[in-house]
């Protein structure tokens, strides 16, 4: 299922995108897509037999904004350097086991909500990935088998970050990472059984229409099923949290000098194969 | 005020300690203890004002759990090497600006709860912190007077930490600061007004009874003030969000060897001037 959350920020409705591409209308049936929906496999199994017997009213989309697919997010967790040809680009070593750092669930905006360059910033970076939305509790996984059981499904993340202030202002990334909006969400979370296969996605993301991203999944150093079960030997993951599992190569800090980082009036868009499509807007805070 | 929430975990109802010690029921009067209600200076008020005037009902507190003292908690942003004297200890430097690192809010128990060492860990570590609570939202703050105005109380923290996890394991502290019940915090949330000058609270903390910190908040290189207005250049502060600001000398890490790290059956108690006392018993994960 291609599930979603449309209206305004802060009280979008629950939402089904149907295989015909049709929007239908989930309100009547659960009251938000979160962790404790992700968790209830028996309201899921509601929504797939409301949708397969056509029960579900169509929602008129054209006038919605589409807001994050997750609600009352609890953590969001992220990989650093995830991907061979990233760690390449930025002249890192290729990392021995995950490298983890974390953005709050208030920097969480729609995949087409406006993006805001921080005040003072110069060096704001974009990265296309794939965000893991936990539905089942993950506490010392001892098998990639039980890894992926918990994962009830992925969307796209844009772990927009800042350098300077991740890397030059003394001291641990998340200071480039939690800038208010900086963690674009969707527009869908599909479903774990619509993914067969995690790792054979094709990452894209562009800036002002020129294709700066194009990876896959294949390149990860540290797969979804490793990343999920290594993340849990140092925390509980809980239905309803993220993992953002890194970018390829392409990012702004990346390329030659002068690096073409994002200012206020650049456009990127970013898309994953299956999960559809993002496009923000950047101004300036 | 001294606010607090009592009851089983994830069933706390808020409460308040008055000025006679007597622990009084708030659940009549406000729904929770999170930051809605420290935002909203008219729900405040009527809380103060029932105080005042004798009419909340008393709570038997003899045989009542004492949760966190906040719900909903949104962030928790952490503030690394903030003491002269445990930058010393841990061999460095002194900061030139705030090092910045996160807790997800799901590692915040109670402050006597049971605290769990992780599998695999040895080097458990200890640190008694200062916690702000924040309670109104703070967003490029331009001096440290908004600064202030920006926080509703203060409270203990525990910020339970890995060393070998936070360190020796490839990178982002975060790694080590995030297992399972790491974030005590607690038992009071005592308002801003009550606490005069957050640059001059005695920090102890004691294992097995033997005094192990005894430091101030006087010898924070980052005071208060500059922490909240330096993080909002960076991130949003939103009310119900929580600064743990560093902690003073007398860690684990920083003893000779052999470091006499937690282990299962160690118990941990903390005190802050004006804030309380925790104690945690420690049992393995």
């Amino acid at each position: 299922m291609k599930l979603l959350r449309v209206g305004s920020a802060g009280a979008e409705r629950p939402a089904l995108l149907d295989a015909d591409g049709v929007l239908r209308d989930l309100s009547g049936l659960v009251p938000d897509i979160d962790g404790a929906l992700l968790a209830d496999e028996a309201a899921l199994a509601r929504v797939r037999d409301a949708e397969a017997g056509g029960a579900l009213p169509r929602l008129d989309g054209e006038s919605l904004r589409v807001g994050a697919p997750l609600g009352r997010i609890g953590k969001i967790v992220c990989i650093g350097l995830n991907y061979h040809d990233h760690a390449t680009e930025t002249g890192a070593k290729i990392p021995a086991e995950p490298i983890l750092f974390m953005k709050a669930p208030d920097t969480v905006v729609g995949p087409d909500d406006t993006v805001l360059v921080p005040r003072g910033s110069e060096k704001t970076d974009w990265e296309v990935e794939l965000a893991v939305v936990i539905g089942r509790t993950a506490r010392y996984l001892e098998s990639e088998e039980a890894a992926l059981a918990a994962v009830a499904g992925y969307a796209i993340a844009h772990d927009v970050s800042e350098r300077a202030f991740q890397i030059e202002r003394g001291g641990q990334w998340d200071k480039g990472k939690n800038c208010e909006t900086f963690n674009p969400l969707g527009p869908w979370l599909v479903t774990a059984d619509e993914v067969p296969d995690p790792q054979a996605l094709g990452l894209r993301l562009w800036v002002n229409g020129e294709l700066k991203q194009n990876g896959t999944t294949a390149e990860q150093i540290f797969p979804v099923a490793e990343v999920v079960r290594y993340l849990s030997q140092f925390m509980t993951l809980y239905p309803g949290d993220v993992i953002n599992t890194g970018t390829p190569a392409g990012v702004a800090m990346g390329q030659p000098d002068p690096k073409p980082y994002l200012r206020a009036g650049d456009v990127v868009e970013l898309e994953i194969d299956g999960l559809g499509r993002q496009r923000q807007a950047f101004k300036s805070a």
